[in-house]
């Protein structure tokens, strides 16, 4: 099975979420929206042309042969269920899927610090309200997820989220830490003592070898002012 | 086997999504938030205490027996998926995940209208970012998202979502419709012409026995300022 990823090229975004599933499981995967031309076939598919069986608002979305899903998180569980990257029992699954959702809140949240007022319109465009937004996100949002990450792993006590082995929602998790500590490393080293197990498990998930080897190649991209954690100085005094 | 479902009395809010699957299928359940100390018997939940070997961040979330899930399209998903709400096969299945959380999507947009810097602040404190995020949302968020509906009941054909039969989705549908219709009356019928798929899907939704009783029954609360869909006259002028 060679799997479709359809992603906007140039950003990790939301689709670095089932990617970091597809490169941990070693799956054999295409990133269409990097091949020459795939951006057209990705808006094809967004079109109602090309064939696809499925009508996506927006990527990431992913071909599995004659199954298609949309919507970062949900794609993950998709991938990780699959793969061997999530609890095998269906209690467990099931909190797997409520921890992914509330880290793809925490991703909405720290999206929305750039752009508060309108996802069209550049930062610079709605800066007044990312300073507002922004300031609420460290001081609260932030803490408050990280927060329940730590309780969930303090609980658990197997050193994952979800079970006791590695799945999906500790890759997730990862990806929320990498992307904090890109966009807002000064806020993130202020908590960073309260969240020991959180940090732990970030390192557990780096040193993942096919994981490392992903991180150390060309397509890991690195974070940049087009995605969704972006360093803005002004945000993170 | 009956079903807890844990949300905060005195709005839909969220915990509609599953509550009119429930209610559409006419299951056996307890609206624990609205019993006697059971906001209570919630907040022990969230703290980890209570014996559920689930530790949520905030509700809605479900328990159906020794199973536990949280996140209010991914208990909608279950519900649907265990009491013939949604598609039978796993393509569709899929489908229709994606479409759940494209409409959770929509209505964390339509939430921050009303509190684009701050959640945990009051609307008042926040009034002229949310009149130029609310503008955004009427001229362009809520449209799009509309009408993505929209294209997807013309291309499905059948007059519902996904497959031939009324699912979760669909009842998703309609409430993100009603929810519009009592926060943005004005700019959605501005647009109304153009969705008349999505506007026949609201109809027949509302028309099946069981959800007819409900929405007649005072276990459905009337929309309030104090949920997702607010009526704030200046923000729909």
């Amino acid at each position: 099975m060679r799997y479709e990823l359809y992603y906007w090229p140039g950003i990790q975004g939301r689709g670095e979420f089932p990617r970091l599933v597809l490169e941990d499981a070693g799956a054999d995967y295409t990133d269409v929206g990097r091949e020459k031309d795939g951006v057209e076939r990705m808006r094809a598919v967004m079109r109602g042309d090309g064939g696809a069986a499925f009508l996506p608002l927006a990527p990431p979305f992913l071909r599995a042969g004659e199954l298609w899903i949309g919507q970062s998180a949900a794609i993950a569980a998709f991938l990780g269920e699959r793969l061997g990257l999530a609890p095998s029992g269906e209690a467990e699954r099931l909190v797997a899927r409520t921890i992914g959702l509330t880290i793809a809140d925490l991703v909405n949240e720290a999206h929305d610090t750039h752009h508060p007022i309108d996802v069209g319109a550049y930062y610079d465009q709605q800066q007044d309200a990312a300073a507002q937004r922004a300031a609420v996100f460290r001081e609260r949002r932030m803490p408050k997820f990280l927060g329940y990450l730590e309780r969930v792993l303090e609980r658990n006590a197997t050193g994952v989220l979800v079970g006791g082995e590695v799945t999906y929602v500790d890759l997730a998790a990862f990806q929320v830490v990498e992307g904090l500590a890109y966009a807002f490393p000064r806020a993130l080293a202020r908590i960073r003592a309260e969240l020991p197990r959180l940090h732990a498990l970030r390192d557990r998930v780096a040193s993942r070898p096919r994981l490392a080897a992903y991180l150390a190649s060309p397509r890991r991209l690195p974070f940049n002012e087009h995605g969704i954690f972006r360093r803005y100085v002004e945000l993170d005094p």
